[in-house]
């Protein structure tokens, strides 16, 4: 469910480097650097003969993957809406079950019974000042097939909405986030009572219909405005895959910050005999009824909205001026669901290591889509099946990892990572003993490799996009990705360092967009998520136009990327699973901490200047002085000063982590022969080292949530904030939570550095 | 014809002193701002005993001011169209001249010969590839009667336009900048041989053309875009003031970056005896036709555009995907026009001054409009009116000013700052001996207190703004100008010093935006432009619906903001006329200097980077792998490394004119005891010190434009450029003219403080 979004220019590694004056380490870097992609380059955790072994075996991998295959088993997955309950769902569940099979797997189905409403009535009208019934559908799919094939498709809904009947009047509430709602607060707007008008974009659709619910809200309709994905942004479908005037994301409205999976098992994996809470108790389930519609259906609601003029930064690109409200836009709204559970399919595929067995990675994709979802998931799906079966053929000509794979194709993720999160609930123990990596995708298509991840696994990711040929250049898919940022950091006027760098697919913080959560999040299994794309936006993400042949019209022709895809996953996979030692650098970990201490930092010292800043303003009546009288502008209410927060203990661990890393990261440089003891301790001292930085009793508010450097933010849902019980308690000025994250963060990170310094002795034992 | 701009943070003096850990300069000001307003505030020129006799005055000279007079005069001058040439517009010449006398100043209208093309016919039609006609017409005026009293209007059209017969493709060409021009060729589209589509807004629309011209344009249209003026910015006509569908901004292509004025008299003034150029001489003539339209006119012609989608930056609000041509759209445009000269009517009004009558106060304002112009110009004309019968009446009762006032009502400003720009050039001798302040107004509505000029009035302009109510708020308008930007840098997120700061109307650098730049640019006397604004975006600008009825209903309700511009301009004037010692502080124009050469450093610094940066991007072949195949996307062309440019007497300047401003300043401060002669030895030594910024030889390649600190940039128009001689060759990569500029203007810096130095000997003389 992974939503595409505009590519930014990002200041990761490279900036990094540029302002910190980087110590001994940078030369060691650019020395890879420099030999990077030839066939005589270091490879994290091998010697040079392993190394040329290694590389021999995958060009054996590369050899199996064939395009066709990839349009094949595409077509077969994508022939029909395949959401949780559907006979097609099930279907594709077996067909990958005897695929795995036959590749040479052990493979099963694991079922799980899981809350997962859907629905039976959804209908929106407007009542006042004028008579509109809206379409909730899409009617223009261009191939008559298509259209056909998409019998069996549920009504357009949001998944875990409330049920509910409401008339209302109308606000409009922008992406509705919270400063949205102070926004509307300033001008003296409410949505109590109301029903708030949100569009889709900038924060998890899930948050909109909560913050809605909170602010008083009776229900909430999410549409899709033109600026964020369709005309505005290009030529919509049928001529590009920009959303149509009629598409609709559907989605899921869980609260996933909480914690994602089924809503009524939290924590535990759900089963027959688990004790599911009753619905009233599930924290993650939205109070409100919610629909999502298209700007078809949109336009009129928002062009009958009077009140304000809508600030700058809420305007979309509907050829009219954007009103607030409340009213005179009356409407009445009905949603009715089937609450029965439903059973989710997760098939699972193992091939048991040689010499480190009890040493599992893992990589999952999930399966299930909302229509036919041929993009999203099946697109990066079929990848995985095509890693699972050039590595079955290897096994079958003799080969065998030293650790053991684990291949999982989830279902029900759309809905709130179900699969994934069930599965590794039900498997919490064995995984946390045994887990040292897992690698998720989600969605692909033409365009640039970009991940998300722990950063102690950046170098491995950088060698591995080194020796993978980008389709659409000749060159490497990293030095493309690499390619990408310095050009768009040149565009926009950023500088970059006058040295040369190593190319880099700069892994972003990971949020909770995907299936690696639980893992990450709940379980602290180091963790990847890769995929290419960033050509532009999706508009026909989650829509009834995300099928096969749009899929490969617009997103890999020639399924090159496709290929591609399964060659980086696939090193990833094979380096990590036959490496001497684990395929682990930290200094690039080290560093990103170092970055995010910064940060909070400079949170801190903001808040302080802007509480006084606040304060002078108030007292010298600057708001009302710079107000418009003809408008409503309330002034903002006085804040609190910001007390001392206790960041020092994180400098030190900073400081101590850093130099832990680098002696480390030296330490396994030197490749030092180690006999088979030595090495299985130092790989078990750095398998589990993630676990280190969880929390037992998790995040304030969340203890779902365990790991202590990144979480999905509590206001933005998907996107990650890192050290987040400290950001989070910062920016919610909750102090004391603040000094309490600040020190057991700061002991986490501690330990760590002490793991490292452990795993460094090994390394340098004589 | 000052185009109305969103209001944005601005970092003026507030930022500075903040960064720059201010001098003891600041506890001074500080010591001011604490008692400012009050009615022993201290009056920069004046001893306590003069300054209260001053406010005494200047609450003699309020009580003259009435909005119904404002209303009444407004209504009459703004009852017909009185664009240049039309009889209303003689008929307001002649009424002024007949006020100005009763009023009791010694008047006469000064009447210039000037090259003024009006249009004969103008046609726009596509043909291709369907066929349209453009209506070229606004159609909704609301009231029948305002219908009718635009007979005697002209057609929509762009002065100096070239005349043509064209048809060709279209391109799209954004905003027609020179940037715009790079991104095109980046995408391999070139508008030779076609006609250019650009949209108003971000440089003055004369650029617009010039370039399309240079790029090989045949033609070019410019359109009024609802994202800039429209619909996307708030309710359009008649609910509010942005534009409607059919709304056109009529406008000067005259390339005013050359020199304004006449185009066949550069420098000289104009008359029956001067020679002048020949058509295809005159370098302010752009060589293409060139037609306005509405966006109701623009929309199917944009709409019919295909070839690559625009950039994001480039897309305006209407409601399909912007792309750039060339084609299919095809075009055909006629514009003839009748080149013969015409009269232009400039009305002044003198009142000699008692003991310093050499000095002169001159305050202008145009009263040409491109339709009715009720708000441009008129609404600021009739404001500079009742100044003239407030100043009278007070003169009728005995007072006479110390200095000689000149009140000028301007012709032809909106063609090119005619009737200013004759008149400067045919007084320039007496002007450069007798001129020591020259007061501007343009426009005027509600909102708050903004103003360009020279820095060393800064000082006397914040003194007269915190003795000036403000209508809406009853606190002062220099309070409210200080909250908005207090506020704005609030809710940008911008901080903002801890210290308490003195109300500021923190004065804008002067671009060429109205009829103060003769007086400034060429002939260096120091100038002030001011006026109330700033709520918005004026949509009604230059169109039919610039009436007297919408300027009383979205303008100015109650005419209070008329009133409140005569107090703050009457207070400039009086006082000026009034001081002992010219009301001169130059503190804050040493500091302003300061931060522009700081500014050309970090240029400097910059380019050197950027070229660096490209080079390495280059070698790397980094834009061929960070293009989407699909899409043309040309590599920028490598450029030259920057030599060393000698900036260092620059710094060394600075320095000097700091030591110098704060000597003056303190000494003037310090409110000593002058005899008459020393007195006249100070005010003749500061009364012509701008002069001392003027290059006699210009600036490089428009020697018209004399000021070194101060000009429109060459390739925005309008705005501002800081030590342009400097500035815009580091930017051109002219370097032989940035290090002589650099030496020109910081010898012009050397001069003016050693002239401060010698005012302040005479100030401190026993």
């Amino acid at each position: 469910m992974r939503p595409t979004v505009p590519a930014l220019p990002r200041n990761g590694l490279v900036l990094e480097l540029f302002t910190e004056k980087p110590l001994f380490l940078l030369a060691t870097l650019l020395e890879l650097a420099r030999t990077v992609s030839s066939a005589e380059a270091p490879m994290l955790g091998f010697n040079a003969r392993d190394a040329a072994a290694e590389r021999a075996l995958e060009t054996r991998f590369d050899a199996t993957l064939d395009p066709a295959d990839y349009r094949a088993l595409l077509g077969t997955m994508a022939a029909a809406p395949n959401q949780v309950g559907s006979p097609h769902n099930k279907a594709n569940a077996e067909l990958a079950l005897r695929l795995f099979r036959s590749w040479g797997w052990d493979a099963r189905i694991e079922t799980f019974p899981v809350l997962y409403p859907t629905p039976r009535e959804v209908m929106l009208e407007m009542v006042a000042p004028t008579s509109m019934t809206a379409t909730l559908s899409e009617r223009n799919l261009r191939e008559g097939d298509e259209a056909d094939m998409l019998k069996g498709a549920l009504p357009a809904y949001n998944v875990y909405g409330a049920d509910g009947d409401v008339t209302a009047d109308l606000v409009y509430v922008n992406y509705g986030r919270e400063e949205d709602y102070q926004e509307l607060a300033r001008e003296g707007i409410s949505v109590q009572g109301r029903i708030a008008l949100a569009r889709y974009g900038s924060i998890y659709r899930g948050l909109k219909p909560k913050l809605a619910a909170e602010h008083g809200a009776v229900a909430c309709i999410i549409y899709s405005d033109p600026r964020d994905d369709g005309y505005w942004r290009g030529d919509v479908y049928p001529t590009s895959d920009n959303r149509p005037a009629d598409g609709i994301q559907r989605g899921s409205v869980l609260d996933l910050t909480q914690y994602p999976g089924d809503p009524l098992t939290p924590g535990v994996g759900s089963s027959r005999e688990a004790k599911p809470l009753a619905i009233r108790d599930a924290m993650t389930l939205v109070k409100i009824p919610v629909l999502p519609i298209s700007y078809h259906d949109a336009s009129p609601l928002l062009a009958a909205l009077g009140g304000a003029v809508a600030p700058a930064a809420w305007r979309g690109a509907l050829p009219f001026t954007y009103h607030i409200g409340p009213g005179p836009a009356k409407v009445h709204m009905k949603v009715t669901s089937d609450w029965r559970p439903k059973d989710i399919y997760d098939v699972i595929a193992i091939i048991r290591g040689t010499e480190q067995p009890e040493q599992w990675i893992i990589r999952g994709n999930h399966r299930d889509g909302w229509v036919v979802g041929a993009k999203d998931p099946l697109s990066a799906n079929v990848a995985l099946m095509q890693e699972a079966k050039a590595i079955g053929k290897l096994a079958k000509s003799g080969w065998r990892p030293k650790r053991t794979l684990i291949y999982a194709s989830w279902d029900g993720e759309e809905a709130g990572l179900l699969g994934s999160t069930e599965w590794a609930e039900t498997h919490a123990d064995d995984l946390k003993r045994h887990a040292v990596l897992y690698v998720n995708s989600d969605t692909n298509e033409h365009g640039f490799l970009g991940g998300g991840g722990t950063q102690s696994l950046q170098r491995l990711v950088n060698e591995v996009a080194g020796d993978v040929k980008d389709p659409d250049t000749g060159s490497t898919v990293g030095a493309r990705a690499q390619a990408k940022v310095d050009v768009d950091n040149y565009r926009a006027r950023i500088p970059t360092p006058p040295e040369p760098t190593e190319p880099s697919v700069s892994l972003e913080a990971l949020g909770a967009t995907s299936d690696f959560t639980p893992f990450f999040d709940h379980l602290g299994i180091a963790s990847l998520d890769l995929g290419f794309g960033g050509s532009g936006i999706n508009g026909l993400y989650h829509s009834s136009y995300d099928t096969f042949a749009n899929y490969e019209r617009f997103g890999d022709p020639g399924f090159r990327y496709g290929v591609a895809l399964s060659e980086v996953v696939g090193r990833v996979i094979l380096r990590t699973a036959n490496a001497s030692v684990l395929p682990f650098a930290f200094g690039d970990f080290a560093n990103a901490i170092g970055r995010y201490v910064e940060e909070i930092h400079k949170l801190e010292n903001g808040l302080h200047t802007r509480v006084d800043q606040l304060a002078r303003l108030l007292d010298a009546e600057a708001f009302r002085l710079a107000a418009d009288p003809a408008l409503t502008d309330t002034p903002p209410p006085r804040e609190d000063r910001v007390p001392h927060i206790e960041l020092a203990p994180l400098d030190s661990a900073v400081t101590m982590l850093k130099r832990s890393a680098a002696s480390y990261d030296q330490a396994l440089a030197a490749n030092p022969t180690l006999s088979p003891a030595v090495r299985s301790r130092v790989n078990a001292l750095v398998g589990d080292a993630e676990r280190l930085l969880l929390n037992p009793g998790g995040l304030p508010t969340r203890p779902w949530y365990q790991h202590l450097i990144y979480a999905p933010g509590l206001s933005s849902g998907y996107a990650a904030k890192t050290l987040p019980g400290v950001r989070e308690a910062i920016e919610q000025r909750h102090w004391a939570d603040a000094n309490r994250y600040a020190a057991l963060t700061s002991a986490a990170l501690m330990a760590y550095a002490q793991r490292l310094d452990q795993a460094a002795a090994e390394l340098r034992r004589p």
